[in-house]
């Protein structure tokens, strides 16, 4: 008898086991290319916590079978028995110790049990709890939340404290959202190119659709809802009405088929000439009854195709955009116009502040305020102002932008761009989340210390009615979706942020790390370390300073301080750095353009103050002589070499850095990100010599001879050509 | 002691044997989502063809180190590894039974002795033998070759015996290629889109060269090498001279590095006015000695670059494209240009036919003839023209083209479209293995009854010193390389084509599918039914009984019977189609355009003649009434009915076929096959619908009862628009 049993465990291991680890191997053993992101679910390779989840999770009960609960079932199995390594055993009801509990209290008798009505009331249509209990006397771990979406993003975090090999004693987590809105922005053609894309082209395959769904919708959907993203643009804000028509109409229904599951709605851009392209209209005036009437009848049928659509995100009378201004109408009276539309459906418009008209007379920095502010309450209800983190475009390093705080009535919610345009494109090693953080963390003093941008943000400064996150998308085609392995964290911090801002750089950064890379504790140090210096480190190789918009034309791939004619002054790079024999920067005081008079007083005077200017801004804000003392002792000239040299010196220590942990990385993506390093350290040095040999030129001041003399020469670097670069439009 | 050894097995088979699994579990269960190709290596089901392979290939004995020679072992450690579920064990020169001997003979003593110099000396730089051998007493077999190249290809074709579950008895193969260029050409632009490129866009990743190497390119390489190709056009022949100048020439190096251990040499297109664009010169003149030396100069730096660079493409005076008769010179003296700067280093021109200039009253199909047979005699040795099969452009079916034949002393190769500009673009499943052949197999009677297409294009009909094909890549940036699953099997035909014409498209099918579906006997049978009788349905429902050219403007994604402006004349569909009251079809015999003429007498004759000329060609040679009784005794209209209808329907035929396969083929693969299909099935109705009821409008006669009324009207159809469709350059 004895013998026998040990024949079938012997059996079992021998055969059971093997097939059941090969049945699992494509999850767990897919190449590394990166295609799977931060859902890994890697088997877990610290022995005691495999044992304690092994023993916490011996069992799944799992009621329920709407397609948001079959999807957050299917990620949970995936997720476990990758994870795990065995497969799941769900429970019909009969509960142990081990059983996972899932579920609303709607769902099940067992789950209403636990009594979690009033951890529940807070949490709202997306939040969710974590929690240890004890279900029919049995202890168990509970994933619970008042709607099915809540139930997903619960299961989501829950596989994430398995992959960050977080403990699951003494659970008691209770999370929601602190932004309704969350969402990327694609700035994708019909086409398929992407605008300021480097990862490859768009993942809409729109000749395709609505036939054929590539499953790799179904996974972009999946990443998005595990950090809580809960809504997608799907074309570019210089918008094509053609995405408004039928055909495309039933293409864009197909996707959001496959998103809804996860909680994501669609959005698209709305080109406000469409009554005129593709409704035959001869205006597109707003207050055109005819127009009036298109936009309803339009919009009911979008609403035909998606019952869910979000909205429209306009780009309007900017960079040739036609917009309500053609009309001599008020951007309120565009943006209004799309809300009523929309209002019966619930939908609602992002109304973008990126504006600035061809006035340059006005500092560029100042124009969107100019124009919003004025018109801070003239939006309808369902109508958010979308700005950009800074006054100018995207630039390594801008100060908040002057809207947050100034719009009281009217909810403005966050432009992000996650995409690196400005921060070395393809292939630089820039984290995001330290830029992110440090916008929201300023401090409007809109009403008094502490008003911080993210509390303008998430409505409590104002009492928003809603609230909202954008990022302009880096994702693309490339198999590992980012193109740089490590701009998946972008996306990823991005995301995470607007579930919660409060969240810090650093704690995002481990998670990403453990999640895609591995717990171990060298790795995690090593590249949190890297991350976390490297937006600091990429300011300082191009725009140091407070310096900004000093990159090549057009593509913005390198630098291009030289760039002195083009469409319009305010696209031009000395526009912005001013630099002559006397000095370099953008005085912004009241003896400059005044653009300080749009932040309120203690922002303002800091920044008009050389005593309180940090130097991180000193050059924005600032005009200034060469001879110029900062605040280390060096003149203004030798900071800037100083700045540049130890930026471009300090991706060498990335490289460093990286390169210690040979081994402990797999090796496709190992090689893959120094390849990449190597690129961005060449780049630093290009940026760095660029740079100062021409500033050189009004400096007149030698580059201080403990630096390397740059390689080539001014000429060199003016004379190169990048005609196709990734990420610009083909009609550009 | 035995239960010491029990032990050990038991061991060895609870540990080792799983880890190993695991280890090469990568390989095996890689996700099928068509990446691999048909180099798929999976574990072989047949228990007895496993045994049996098991028993033969015990040791491998393999010695030598060149990169060519670790790429080919490197192949077959992955192939044995993955097919054979067991770790290859490398033998040091000790023979025992089953010990698979590869190498030439210069690279071992053991090879050496077996004598096979007789076998081998005829077998030039690129053929090998794999066969049954003794060595050392020992039962062995071996794989030989002249060169390391030629012992890559044996690797390939050994692995290809185990994939399709060949005996390893009485093995005696002795192969090399009959045509000496193998090429791809890519239609990529430098921004990465793919003129006429269905399947994502351009693999190289031009930003990011030299720098970084996708793993990808060396798939690519292994892809192509397995199937015998042996170089590579980089770049669009709509040509950019940016490719030429030393940026991107370091790009391209780095591209040859990657493909030069697996015998691919790298192309370029040369843009005939490079010497202005790039070189600074007024003219790009043949004749100009400021422009010869421009080009013997570029010559040498590219060389330097890539030292085995293989030479030039060239479309010039075609198309918009400049040329020598921009300068009132011949095709010859522009092709001796480039031709006088290559030889030296070994380099060829391959010289496009595909011309037609704009004198509209000569029909288009006549114009290369007209252009490029006086020049018979006048280019360098090292120049090819390049021609297309039929004498328009890659449509559905064409008779071959007329300068097959009349180019006695100038080597003419072969340029097949694979990619499927005209046969339904990303999605149609078309096999286009019998379309190849139907060309190589047609008599041009050059030399009386024999001289076939494919004795002209391997130079045995004139004695040619070189020959060449070459076939526009279907290959992109999506997952599976050729968008659809299917679109593998052609690049994979023309691959095995462009070595051995003979084969026939049957055992090509076969063999593609047994290594990329399954041995299974009805999935092999099945596909290979749904596969050789795809083209002909395509032909059906698009250009039946010889119709061609009446796609839509521009993309050329669906029908467009009724383009009647365009650019050019013969841009349009009504010059090809002629219908009017009284017929429909283009003559060409002496009453039409007498474009007949360039053909040999016996081929003249046959498609002049309405008793000889075959259905299939009826109205691209002859212009007839639409009461026409055709061989099947129904009138023409009738018969373009039947046609049209009976394609259709036979799409339906293939959908219900491979949805016999479900459970028998992968999921992914399946689900995504069925999508195509249904999108084909739909477009076949759309196709059959517009052209009937464009042309019914001349024929005035009704569609025959028995056939379902067409779904949409005329005017419908004329105005479904596709401005996004995939594969149209930017520019265009």
């Amino acid at each position: 008898m004895f013998s026998e049993i040990k024949k079938i465990e012997n059996l079992f291991v021998l055969f059971i086991i093997p097939i059941f680890l090969l049945l699992f191997a494509p999850f767990r053993l897919f190449g590394e290319d990166g295609y799977e992101l931060w859902l890994r679910y890697k088997n877990i390779d610290n022995a005691d916590k495999l044992e304690e989840y092994k023993t916490n999770i011996q069992a799944v009960y799992f009621p329920g079978d709407s397609p948001t609960l079959q999807a957050a079932r299917e990620e949970l199995t995936k997720g476990l028995e990758g994870l795990l390594g065995i497969p799941v055993i769900f429970a019909n009801g009969s509960i142990e110790n081990g059983t996972l509990l899932v579920g609303t209290p709607a769902s099940s008798n067992i789950i209403s049990s636990l009594k979690l009505g009033k951890k529940l009331k807070i949490l709202g249509q997306e939040g969710f709890i974590i929690q240890n209990s004890v279900a029919k006397g049995k202890k168990c771990i509970v994933v619970s939340a008042n709607t099915d979406v809540g139930i997903l993003y619960g299961v989501f975090n829950f596989l994430k404290l398995l992959q960050t090999n977080k403990s699951l004693e003494n659970l008691s987590i209770s999370d929601k959202p602190k932004i309704k809105h969350r969402l990327l922005n694609h700035w994708d053609n019909l086409d398929r190119t992407v605008e300021r894309g480097y990862a490859g082209f768009s993942l809409w395959d729109w000749h395709k659709l609505p036939d054929y769904l590539d499953p790799r919708y179904k996974d972009y959907a999946r990443a998005n809802a595990s950090i809580g993203i809960n809504g997608t643009v799907l074309t570019n804000v210089n918008s094509n009405s053609a995405v408004l028509t039928p055909m495309y109409l039933e293409k864009v229904a197909a996707l959001a088929n496959v998103f809804r599951p996860y909680g994501i709605k669609v959005y698209l851009t709305a080109r406000f000439s469409a009554p005129i392209e593709i409704g035959g209209l001869k205006t597109a005036d707003p207050l055109d009854p005819e127009v009036k009437k298109w936009w309803k009848i339009k919009v009911d049928e979008i609403y035909k195709y998606i019952p869910d659509f979000g909205g429209f995100l306009v780009k309007a009378n900017s960079e040739g955009q036609p917009g309500p201004q053609n009309y001599n109408r008020t951007h309120a009276e565009g943006a209004n116009l799309l809300a009523d539309a929309l209002a019966p459906h619930g939908g609602i418009v992002m109304w973008r502040a990126f504006v600035y008209n061809y006035d340059v007379n006005v500092d560029r920095a100042a124009e969107a305020y100019n124009e919003f502010v004025p018109l801070d309450g003239k939006f309808r209800a369902n109508v958010l102002i979308q700005a950009k983190n800074g006054p100018i475009d995207f630039q390594p390093r801008e100060p908040f932008h002057p809207l947050f705080g100034a719009m009281k009535k009217t909810p403005v919610m966050m432009e992000f761009q996650i995409t690196q345009e400005y921060l070395g494109c393809a292939t630089h090693l820039v984290y995001l989340a330290t830029l992110y953080k440090e916008c929201l963390e300023s401090d409007t003093y809109a009403k008094g210390k502490g008003s911080t941008v993210a509390k303008v943000l998430d409505g409590s400064l104002f009492n928003y009615s809603n609230s909202g996150f954008a990022g302009v998308s880096n994702i693309g085609t490339d198999r590992n979706w980012t193109g740089h392995h490590f701009a998946q964290g972008n996306w990823y911090s991005f995301g995470r942020l607007s579930w919660d801002h409060e969240l810090s750089a650093e704690e995002i950064a481990k998670d990403w790390i453990r999640m895609t890379f591995s717990n171990d504790s060298e790795v995690v140090n090593t590249l949190k370390e890297i991350m976390m210096a490297s937006r600091d480190i990429t300011v300082s190789y191009m725009t140091p300073l407070g310096l900004h918009h000093i990159m090549a034309e057009h593509h913005h791939y390198g630098p291009g301080p030289w760039v002195s004619e083009s469409g319009r002054p305010d696209w031009t790079s000395v526009y912005y750095h001013q630099a002559d024999s006397n000095g370099i920067g953008f005085d912004r005081t009241e003896k400059g353009s005044n653009a300080l008079a749009q932040y309120y007083p203690e922002v303002r005077e800091k920044f008009s103050s050389l005593e309180t200017c940090p130097d991180e801004y000193l050059l924005w804000f600032h005009h200034l002589p060469w001879d110029y003392k900062t605040k280390s002792g060096r003149t203004l000239w030798e900071e800037l070499c100083y700045k540049y040299y130890s930026g471009a010196d300090s991706v060498k220590w990335m490289v460093d850095k990286w390169s210690s942990l040979s081994g402990k990385i797999d090796e496709e993506r190992f090689e893959q990100v120094s390849a990449f390093l190597k690129i961005q350290q060449k780049e630093a040095i290009w940026w760095r010599n660029a740079c100062l040999l021409y500033f050189q030129t009004y400096s007149k001041r030698p580059i201080p001879s403990e630096y390397e003399k740059p390689s080539g020469t001014l000429e060199y670097y003016k004379n190169l050509r990048f005609p196709y670069s990734p990420g610009i439009r083909p009609s550009w």
